[in-house]
């Protein structure tokens, strides 16, 4: 099956399990930025980011062709983690999933709550992506990746679907869309779904300065790495390089990316729980961060900003709200 | 007009202007009350409350009717004030809003980069009543009432519209509407709606402790009135007794009402963010305050809460999140 024919079977296979999450606009974040600025709330989706879309749609298809074996292993920094376990306990499926021990408290507790089972390992010291093929191998488990797998892709996809049916809706012909940007499963899927159905529209990547490995990439023309010596709060996105699968398809149809730092993600959370009234994780406010502090770097009278999640301790929020707000 | 074509009309003029706020659910928070519970998560309403509703209502049907004068003026704990400030600048009206002086700074400031002018008085010593009419009658403007009005219940009536769409897709024939209650234009306007459109659905209004006004005033059949000795947090919904418009609507179409102290809405705020993602006020939690400690009193097996506000300042949003979670 084609990219985009997987995305229509993962939105055909969504309906009523997948949120459609909504196109929020706010006048004076649209004067600051000085674009008509439209934010796409993934974090209402369900467990708190867009990651239930990729989960859902790779175990439906693989649940209806019976490739689930005894079960589906997972490796992930805790959304993938989530989507995953929720997705798994909706269809009676038994999940473990491979996560660092330093994700954030909320994420490991949902995770927990959904049912999966954890195991933790040493983010600095380990290779997840060993740890979840070995695990796969020596349980019968199916290994579904947080990115490089089109089911994913395809799932993340559905939200580049609503966002060109949304944007239609409201009659905007034209748009660079905004996309927090990790292994590059999002930006990906909605890429190919934008290709289709809203072609003169585009997506960007954004990300944690120093985790710019996609810019790079994009730039180079091949997959650059980030080093290792390096920390953000933006953990859902830390990765070390885009993804084999992803990148191809970034490459082909992506603008350029755009970076925001660590102090910036803090401002947009705050920004987005003062103007919109949405909780955002710090990886899920970079592309926020990027629209707001680098408005210069953009193209589009219209940006469409995906926020991309929301499970986030209630420490590192407060952190936010103790920032100056974007407004003042 | 009737009560409910004047609501089909605020429908038909709020296409573009108003949002239609999704309608979120949460399989933990299910678990926790022991019902099928939903979120109308009105909070990302225009300026943050569902009462930009019943504003676009009255400006953009007095407009049509050339019954604007020389601009409108309106008082309001802040909200009203967003709401009215919100519309008229976007229908080029001049306003003036009269506002206590302890009103939250985001609602004061909000109110001021809205454009119109505010108009301060003590909350305990002054009538805002009289001072609004005053102002009204010497300035010649239109005085747009908060509750005790017949076009601004049609708005907030949009809400149950929706509620009724939306509850529908779903499958639902029977649910009580759990609606945080002030005045009571939310919640007349909703029973409005549910009226035609759901018959089988009903309202319970919600109220702080020691603001009950609306709960004793359905068991007594008559308006009854809140001490005016003690305080809460819930600012928005802090009226001293039912509407005289709205109180023999509820009194006709509502149940019985709910009440939760200020530390169970603190908690549900803490609820919203963690599992919802959703930044709601004090006022605006109350509904889910009332479900998630007085589950018991509930009647029905889907509940769905209106969240109906999340124009917070921070360090109340800081004393939610320092509370205890509901799922651990």
């Amino acid at each position: 099956m084609s990219e985009i024919e997987l995305i229509k079977l993962a939105k055909n296979n969504s309906v009523n399990k997948v949120v459609e999450t909504p196109l929020l606009s706010n006048e004076k974040i649209n004067q600051i930025i000085g674009k008509n600025v439209l934010i796409k709330a993934e974090c209402l989706q369900v467990t708190g980011s867009f990651k239930f879309r990729g989960a859902w749609s790779a175990l439906s298809y693989l649940k209806s062709k019976n490739k689930i074996l005894d079960g589906v292993v997972a490796y992930s920094s805790g959304n993938h983690a989530q989507g995953i376990a929720a997705a798994a306990k909706a269809h009676k499926i038994p999940a473990i999933i491979v996560m660092p021990r330093d994700a954030p408290s909320m994420k490991i507790e949902n995770t927990l709550d959904y049912g999966a089972e954890i195991f933790f390992y040493d983010r600095m010291k380990e290779v997840r992506e060993d740890i979840g093929e070995r695990i796969a191998k020596e349980k019968n488990l199916q290994l579904i990746r947080p990115y490089d797998d089109p089911l994913v892709i395809a799932g993340q996809g559905t939200c580049g679907l609503e966002i060109a049916a949304q944007a239609k809706a409201l009659g905007i012909k034209e748009a660079e869309v905004l996309v927090c940007c990790g292994g590059g499963g999002l930006s990906a899927g909605i890429a190919l779904a934008l290709e289709e159905f809203a072609p003169s529209f585009y997506v960007r990547t954004c990300e944690p300065k120093f985790f710019d490995d996609t810019a790079r990439s994009l730039r180079s023309g091949k997959r650059e790495k980030n080093s290792k010596l390096v920390q953000s709060i933006c953990d859902a996105i830390l990765t070390p390089t885009p993804g084999e699968v992803t990148f191809p398809i970034l490459k082909r149809l992506a603008g350029h990316g755009l970076v925001a730092s660590d102090d910036q993600v803090l401002r947009a959370m705050k920004c987005l729980y003062e103007n919109f009234k949405l909780v955002a994780e710090p990886g899920g406010a970079v592309a926020l961060a990027a629209a707001l502090f680098s408005s210069q770097r953009l193209e589009k009278e219209n940006i469409i900003v995906v926020v991309s999640g929301g499970n986030v301790d209630s420490n590192i929020f407060a952190q936010a709200l103790s920032k100056k707000s974007i407004t003042r």
